[in-house]
């Protein structure tokens, strides 16, 4: 098999068999096939595309280029979540503890963020003393133990994805259904759970800005899933604003607290029980949605959900206290409050631009090189609808470098759209493809 | 200028700007861009085109990548011709000898082949004590003196298309007519001469295999040229038989010379007049049409293009000896008699497996690496439309090393569609493109 036949045979519009994929994969992971041809694969896939066949093997040639989890030996049925990724969402924090709080097992593998705030591990790594570093047989005990368990993927988990995520990066070949729902699903599935719940966000703070990408998205992956024998499920919710109000690393960290103390609801509090309700349905562990969502409800109300993220914070070495005092995570220097130059209702926010003002304060990574601080960000005052006046506050800023605090102010001013009428109400999920 | 941007702005339909395509050229040429980026790039181009603007932009860039030969010192018109390149494909040692008689001044840089039978400068090679690497100011000095000169493109001329070249190769991005026109019209650009015409080859031997193919590359090469200033011409040629009888190196230098000794006339010779008074009219050296040709054939017909063609040979170290007597050049040991399994008209000939027969006998060259033979090769004794009785020889084999023989022999058969009627007779010149 020569593989420029292969370019070839993309580039005119053919389909890939299950074993040219695989040739694809593993010459490239083994190096015998260079970066240049991968490259100009990745660019006739991105063009012709690929159908649900060659996706699913694409994911599943992905998923077998390195180590894969064994769950098996944790009694009772392994749940996993994934998020496509947006603006102040901390859904995983708050979602894990309610199912596991059910009785689910949580034994979830996150990356790090690249973009405007961290991710899940960037967030759990300012709890003081919390080690995302475990080693796999401890990590199936504290899932066995406590339910729950959220560690680092190790780099032998998908090293295929690793690569090929690296050079579509600079090649301009991100943005393909194919090639996104393989990166996602082949992790996935290497981590060994049963169910799989995917919370793909749409608006203008995600990667899918449209109802029907996001919708194209959701049912590639499902669809993966499906092939793969696991019970898959995907939500598609708005993230059109921020989904919290807190954008920051242990900002979100004590926001996700607060949700779990029950201290507010709020639109993160409500799509984390929807998530969580799916989770404990799709897993059988309810007899109907309604059910499930009062399982959720329950775990967060009683207080079950926060004792089991305290649980998992001790068991992987952390300060539990801050569950009950957050006051003890780290914070920043000082804060700024940022208020309105007008009056008016709230009509649109450009969330990627409030996620941009948070990457100047220092939140996030522009790119793998660069240091997070973890306790800085935003903490938002206002949503979407509601009426400020003029010199109202908008947002505290928390801040430690003051470098580009004025380039952050204006371009979180400018994200803000006033007007005279409130907008239309958006529904927080669009869609639910199972 | 971050250059996946620029992959992104071509994917999805931009139009590269003269800066862009300078920053690409350069920096892939300089190392700054990685064979990846770049094969990205190449790939996008594929799929979106450039148009005329943007490819006139790339060649220049080409061009300007390396030395560019001035050839100013030289009194009179020098011109230049290119063929794309088919079977038995032997005109530029008939024209360039026959325009040189007219007093034209030809200053050539060929390239070695790749593919069924070598370039010109591996036919040259076949000539006793011929050398093709000459320095440059001896080189203008033959010009000058004989009236041609054909020597080897140094690796100053145009590195970018070296580079371009071999990562096209690997990453399915040859067959674009931008990509091919910059690839061409960048060294002959370079190459420093004042007029060009372009023998584009059309047919199931050449890489242009329709009529609407082979012109437009021929349009996208003359508006390169005309942008550059110089006058081009391409004529569009039919190759759906092997243009001569002799397919091979030394074989192909012996036809030519028979050509020009008058011996016999022909496709090939038809041809190389064709181009040769399409060079001396375009190059203000006759009034019209006809009188260029009746120049062509005077030159041909007096012997002048044949002591031309001896003259160079003296000049650049060769036994011109053989100008008068083609056994002086080095023969193959044994000569192998292929006949006619069936009786017929020759209807079709599939003329790259004519090639391919000839490489397998050790003609061509498969990859860079391989070695040519430069004594084998093809004899043909009947083209299109000749009618073949069963037993009667359809060629003579040229033959050192006997592996491959029947394997060449039945290739050879295989290639030929025998019928009951003659087939229709097809035009030698399609278009003249101006």
């Amino acid at each position: 098999m020569h593989f420029v036949d292969l370019i070839l045979k993309k580039r005119n519009g053919g389909r890939l068999s299950e074993d040219e994929i695989r040739f694809f994969v593993s010459g490239y992971v083994e190096g015998r096939i260079p970066d240049y041809q991968a490259a100009a694969m990745l660019m006739a896939i991105w063009f012709q595309k690929m159908d649900e066949r060659e996706t699913a093997d694409l994911t599943f040639a992905m998923r077998d280029s390195g180590d894969t989890i064994d769950l098996s030996a944790i009694a009772g049925t392994i749940a996993d979540k994934h998020s496509t990724g947006g603006v102040a969402d901390t859904t995983t924090l708050i979602t894990a503890p309610v199912v596991a709080a059910c009785g689910l097992k949580v034994a979830k593998m996150s990356g790090r963020g690249l973009g405007h705030t961290g991710g899940t591990l960037d967030k759990l790594d300012s709890i003081p003393g919390f080690s995302t570093e475990i080693e796999m047989d401890r990590f199936r005990h504290i899932v066995a133990d406590c339910g729950l368990s959220i560690i680092g993927q190790t780099s032998a988990l998908v090293p295929a994805d690793k690569m090929l995520y690296a050079l579509r990066d600079t090649t301009g070949t991100i943005d393909n259904i194919s090639l996104i729902s393989a990166s996602i699903m082949s992790k996935k599935l290497a981590s060994g759970s049963d169910t799989i719940v995917l919370d793909v966000k749409m608006g203008n703070g995600a990667f899918m800005k449209t109802k029907n990408d996001a919708e194209c998205l959701a049912r590639a992956m499902v669809s993966i899933g499906r092939t793969a024998g696991k019970k898959v499920e995907a939500l598609v919710s708005d993230m059109n604003q921020p989904l919290g109000n807190a954008v920051g690393n242990s900002l979100e960290v004590v926001e996700a607290i607060e949700v779990l103390s029950g201290k507010y609801r709020g639109d993160l509090c409500e799509v984390s029980l929807t998530l969580a309700a799916r989770m404990l349905l799709l897993s059988d562990m309810a007899e109907d949605e309604q059910a499930a969502r009062q399982m959720a409800e329950d775990a967060l109300g009683s207080g079950r959900a926060l004792d089991t993220l305290a649980a998992m914070i001790t068991a992987q070495g952390g300060d539990a206290g801050v569950c009950a005092n957050t006051s003890l995570l780290p914070r920043a220097a000082s804060m700024v409050s940022v208020t309105s130059p007008k009056s008016g209702y709230i009509r649109e926010i450009a969330t990627g631009e409030i996620g941009m003002a948070a990457l100047l304060l220092g939140a996030g990574r522009a790119t793998k090189a660069d240091t997070i601080d973890l306790t800085v960000g935003i903490w938002l005052k206002k949503r979407l609808g509601d009426y400020v006046n003029e010199g109202e506050e908008l947002a505290i800023f928390h801040v430690n470098d003051t470098t580009k605090l004025e380039e952050a102010r204006s371009r979180f001013i400018g994200a803000l759209v006033l007007g005279d009428k409130p907008p239309v109400k958006r529904p927080l999920i669009h869609a639910v493809i199972s």
